[in-house]
């Protein structure tokens, strides 16, 4: 059983997921295509790589493509890397692959060139169907990443950089990696930033929004609060999270990825 | 070949749906989901519970996972339901799948408490993860519902209660239960409350949202009526619905789940 | 392996796309689904039929089950299309299958009316649950078309009059077929037809909707304009579309499907 797992800002509104799936069912009639998820907000790579990177250990190894492709038709790279544990990412070289793949260990990279593991035609602007998903699904068929294109020197890929909290003696100087369906707050602050804090379980903080100003609880669930009031817990990801038990944090607050969220104790 | 069906709450803007379907390749590679919907409001638990119960009759026998879980991380437990049929539902003890399986017999009742059948690291807030999406799995590849953890008496499950039409001599009043893509009104009214009213096929009835009035034709599909026109007709799974043939009756009404709608005859 | 392919306006809110997946696996447990998209705008018949005819060349050969079907229950009739290259397509005659099926070359046309192949309960308003997809699994399952029901002269199938363009010395009128997900404009015009008022990429052509004017860039793909630039290009399917390189054409210039883009060169 081979598994390919796909990632990207695609949405599901249009056909582009489905043709994609189409194209690879073509070219690896077993291979089981496992959506992860296409909402990564439109041209997002930095929340395209975070969600990939927290995700791929829940996923079977395989063939994992990823595409949030802002630069598509240019003169961006297209890539493969195999991992050390037998997973290959196939995407854009624009870093989206790469805080998953980086922490994997890349054993090869190569780029994706030969016409023979592209579609007959390559149009400049839907490279997820004509370059990316073939190339997936040829893998996925068992032809070796080498065959793909020409080896790479992994230091040469692009990578991004992921915004790390401020911290001060009081207060912590956050960003907004994601709001979820939950209107959940996902900051880029761990558990071991919010202890720097001198704060724990159950103690009260302040969350400073620009002007806006709310107190929330240090909880571990939802369930810890009454409905309504603001909890601020480390989600199953592992981040440091404003969310509303019952309720909507994001459409309270009106926070939305790349704010700035502080965090102090009083 | 086993089937799991999916229903949650979680919509598919994030991971949430696309990480349970790796934890259940990953732990039962042949079993094949099928995604019921993840289109349930948030947290709401009866809508899920209407919709799983309506749903389960044109499904496989199989597992059914379902999810929608305010409780989560609190004490609610979790469980896994056997019916008469050979089913075996998995998912909170909230209600959310006792409407379905209470009508197909429940044979055995069991929490899943065994680490065996979790994730190794369980978290206080992504249970379908961690530990249904899992239980639900291990079903799939084999595991007897037994091994999961103790028997539970299903007289004490949590049941919850469906709200039914009041009907008086010349009117009913309804809740809505669903309002779906197309703006369709599904209430809890079933065409024998309507009959009760002595309306019938063809008759105009009176419909009373708040303080707003309408008429609609009782009528048996939207080619029935003109495009425009606001018929109540009985949907596709036995509730009678407010719909505008080639419209959209709950953008023109402005109704909501949970709302009260009266249908009177003149 | 066996492949059925799904394209409806139901959105995936609402359980019916799920639904038809299980009722498609209780009659076909081996057939794989490939869900082309369900984002279809609501009964948007002629856009349906453009998606399904621009997709059907990436998907494997086939069963092509297509549903948005706004004169469900009415008298249009249900059918069943074989293709010349060995594919079925199934959905409603109301134009939806033909501009696809029409250029791979109809063999046979069946109306889907032999009870055996329908669920034995039909609904007069979900006829993708209680005739399509089951006609469609049967098919999959290995049903020839000629058992489904009685055979029609593929010259009575209902037809859809596609938009074409009207083509002035200095401008073309246009019409919006689609808006995508990232807000790209796709309109009727194909690169002939700009082609034939002497612009070539690199050329600045006028862009007018209603009363207002913009101006766009003819290129090759977004990358050959400067971010917020407004452009306009050959999609990947071959329409000229309108789009904002890492923008949002449709957010600035409020189009929608159906509207009318005059392009001209000054």
């Amino acid at each position: 059983m081979v598994f390919v797992t796909f990632l990207t800002d695609f949405g599901l509104q249009d056909d582009f997921v489905g043709t994609c799936h189409g194209v690879i069912a073509r070219i690896a009639p077993e291979a089981r295509v496992i959506d992860i998820t296409h909402g990564i907000p439109p041209q997002a790579v930095l929340q395209g790589a975070l969600v990939l990177r927290q995700t791929i250990p829940y996923m079977p190894v395989g063939v994992h493509l990823a595409v949030v492709d802002p630069g598509v038709g240019g003169d961006r790279r297209a890539v493969a890397l195999r991992t050390a544990d037998g997973r290959t990412f196939v995407g854009p070289d624009n870093g989206l692959l790469l805080l998953a793949a980086d922490e994997l260990g890349i054993e090869a990279a190569h780029e994706l060139s030969d016409p023979r593991y592209r579609l007959p035609d390559v149009s400049r602007t839907f490279h997820a169907r004509d370059v990316f998903a073939p190339a997936a699904a040829h893998v996925a068929a068992g032809v070796p990443v080498e065959e793909l294109g020409p080896r790479l020197d992994p230091s040469t890929l692009v990578r991004l950089e992921v915004p790390e909290p401020e911290v001060g003696r009081t207060q912590l100087s956050t960003t907004v990696l994601a709001v979820d369906r939950f209107g959940n707050v996902a900051t880029n602050a761990r558990r071991d930033h919010v202890a720097a804090l001198g704060a724990s379980t159950g103690d009260r903080v302040e969350i400073r929004l620009a002007l806006d100003r709310y107190y929330a609880e240090l909880a571990e669930t939802f369930a810890d609060a009454p409905p309504g009031e603001l909890i601020l817990y480390e989600d199953s990801y592992g981040s440091m999270t404003l969310a509303i038990s019952n309720g909507d944090a994001a459409g309270l607050t009106g926070v939305a990825p790349g704010d700035e969220v502080r965090i102090a104790v009083e």
